[in-house]
């Protein structure tokens, strides 16, 4: 679980609620349900206009993906091509066919089906890059969307507060209400900026970053099984792959 | 048809007028024609200003596309071109005259004729490659028309907020009309942002999307036609292309 | 003539017209020269600080380019290709001296003269490219120029308005005079709005789409001498071209 | 020690200090500490949100890089490297070995160890070049937490500031108050302008220009092992290397 | 010298200057040292931290490089270069050994003096690519600081500007200060606008500009070096190098 996530979503939430608390206005003062509805509402339905429904649907789940996430395990990613390789060394490239069902990582086990199929190494990476490159499109429709959302929550907040300030602009026979329509209409531009700077932009920057790491790894999956086809020796794969980790982690067990 | 934009639409618009419904202004406080027509006019006419006539007119019809088009059937494009190959193996290349009026696909159709009427291999692929960069400039030209819209209207906006101002400025002899003045100026700005948010923007960030989906399809036919006319099995083209499809939909009959 | 543009600009011009004679303040409230001078005065000022002077200079002819620009006659230019094409194919490239100075396209006309005086394919290539760039540079120079002047009207438009809001603040003795005093303050954000978004930020985006179009242009004619060099058949280098046409067009006479 | 951003740092916060000293307000009146913590807390917390933690607690030690950096020391990075090809090409690349132990930098370590160690080429150079796009990656961390930084800030302190007007309209009963309440609410947005454009943005473009420097360093470094590697002769090295430094300073001992 | 820059300059002063001087309000009106400092110290000392020691101390000669630059003579530097070539042709490359010394532009210098020392072409084009690479790093970097001043300036007017409004906040007690110390809370912002639009940002446009004509000039100072070593025809050399001039200038003696 991504610690650091969720750490900041609780500390963001709590400044704001603590700052509610410690001022002289009742909590009351900053709820307006048809405000909050105006500008989460707003921002979804712009989204849905830009994204497919089948997307939108999985987009609370990948906003969790922001807080559950666990990282790229690539050492043991790297251990196990390794072992393919000292098997492939040893017994043949067909010897992998019995292990294929054990491999965890999808990339490293299309691409030693294919290879103990017999299809050659252009057509192995280029079957693996194609899959490669489908994984970042999602990714990044992912991110996307966060990132409109991002962007339209603020808008939807400009809009609700421009009617809120022309619905109190007219009518100013009562001076006195003045400031209350006019907080009213605030709260709307409020919502949106919280919105979009507590959960969406930041959650649209991790899913880049976690996108950016996951690619590394299937770049790791994809020289592996090249390597592996090409018949390098496990000792000269395990060198070249482990400089995609950090240096600390490079002579690890 | 695309269910999810026009679900964000009807949303859009429904939250909109349901907030002015619930605040205590009437209606008729947040219309105002010439308001309308600065804003919507001065984005088309800045629009016409960018653009050819013929894009223009086209543009109705490119945003009705946002809330029309289906989607595109891969599988199904995918089996054809299959189906073509195992013609072009059975009987040979000369065998698919007979069925080019049948292709849907424009792109598989031109490369197919070309190819049955003996071009070289590279001179096909300039050929779709060419057709492809003209295909991806249309597309490029209605998202453009859009993303323009979307930032003149909120502009156009601004200036009949400024001209509202400016003609309220000049006459504050009855106090009591400030506010109304204020608020009629304001409408401007809130027809741009809206004319925008609702519209122009996430239909430009549709047009994006629907062309990226195009492009895939259409590599797909591009690549389908090479690898028929260089003679690979009809597995082979089978198995590579479908790696452009979701893994979901791979395995589908 | 390009007559989109002509309509957009006079719509919008017309759009702000009528919306001023529809309001309730004399047209002499939103005419104040020496705003308009700061405002148009200031960007051709810092436009002169970021351009030669003759680039400046011709910037007024190429504005007009956005009005009278006729769009590119391809299709005459692939027939003059083709034509060009018979005749070497018949005669021999030499025979193609006597016709050179016939040729329109300064482009075919460069690379033709000199196929015949012997330069090889490379070079005439590198000297038709080269010439192709500086012809780019030369557009993007006029679209910039548009760019800033769009970008710097509204800031000195700010410009102005803050030193009328300092002065008005200045002298508050006279609270009946703070209205107008706001009113002509606020002119100088008017203009700078209208100016850019009315001439200057349309104007850049139409130029970049007329230099994209010109490109396409250049493309053929290079594609065109190229083919005519190495001898390729004429109708090979017809259906070649024409794939830059539109589909409605290729197969015109 | 970078002595130009200390200036900067002791400059910029002494301007502010000394504007408020020749002011008629108090120090108090910009003392405010819910408003900074909403600011700092908040920035901190979007923040934590888009990055893993251990990069989080390692960017007070990144930022402190900025007045600490001692700037590259190329030429003497130069001259090692040119040691060591004197010695590879009197010796042998085998004698090497001997010195492994004491170069400095650890790109030409690992490289001068791999060649040692009998790695073709190939490999050392993609074992370096990965190592290198690793460094850079970790750069563009740092920086990226500083641009975030800096752009969540003043958000946060535009969050601050509505809340504070929410507040202050919510009871306007005593008008005297208004002021007060309305210099409260302004605090955060000053906060986070303060904050974003004396620490965070400036910090942000420094570590890149540092990571650039870097770069530069690191291609230095890498070629200088391939060139050792193919046994090129210490003059010719000597003279490639340093067209990488500034003119003043090629002809230097 | 650059004459537009100038005129330039003086205009868009000159108008602020005739705006104020037509204004009721007095220049004094205008003036206050310590908002200047804020502003301009502000921007200054965030491009400090910003940019090494050294860079900034050369930034008031870089934009002095604005007003004071010749223009490239392309025309005298093709003419030497094809000079050069025949010099080459008749007696040698080994006969420009004695010529080496007038060589005006250091680009050339150095390449034929390398030519000269034996160097294989590759050598050279990599050593005189490096060297074009540097300058094009330093010219980036001077643009570069222009542009975060004009980013900061105003950044610190606005910094100014809020801490004038809160210090007017807290003392609301003489209903007449306030228009004055509102005037005096907006003078940074108005400098901040004036110092970015009148010198920073087209100072930076303008660098650019000039950067990009000599990349162009560079350009054909490395091609001219590289086709006298492979011994091209004066003639060629000359045909191929005018490409790089304007039109007009392509036939001049």
């Amino acid at each position: 679980m991504d610690i650091a996530s969720l750490i900041g979503l609780i500390l963001a939430i709590g400044l704001i609620i603590a700052s509610i608390a410690l001022g002289n206005a009742p909590f009351s003062a900053f709820i307006d349900i048809p405000s909050f509805l105006v500008v989460v509402g707003g921002a979804v339905a712009a989204a849905l206009i830009c994204f497919p429904l089948g997307s939108m649907l999985k987009s609370p789940l990948i906003a969790l993906k922001v807080i559950l996430n666990k990282g790229e395990d690539r050492l043991s990613l790297i251990k196990q091509i390794v072992e393919l390789a000292e098997t492939a060394r040893r017994d043949g490239l067909l010897a992998l066919e019995s292990k294929v069902a054990e491999i965890a990582n999808p990339l490293v086990k299309t691409g030693i089906q294919m290879a103990v199929d017999g299809s050659t190494p252009e057509v192995v990476e280029e079957v693996l890059r194609t899959e490669v490159e489908a994984i970042q499109t999602r990714h990044r429709e992912g991110k996307s969307i966060m990132d409109q959302l991002g962007r339209f929550a603020p808008a939807y907040g400009m809009i609700g507060t421009l009617m809120g300030l022309i619905m109190m602009l007219q009518d100013m026979s009562d001076p006195s209400g003045i400031g209350a329509g006019m907080a009213v209409a605030l709260i709307t531009t409020l919502y949106g900026a919280i919105v979009a700077n507590v959960f969406f932009s930041p959650f649209a920057e991790k899913l880049g970053l976690i996108s950016r790491n996951e690619m590394v790894s299937l770049e790791i999956a994809i020289r592996g099984v090249m390597a592996i086809q090409s018949g390098e020796s496990p000792r000269a794969i395990d060198q070249k792959l482990r400089t995609f980790l950090p240096p600390k982690q490079r002579n690890a067990e």
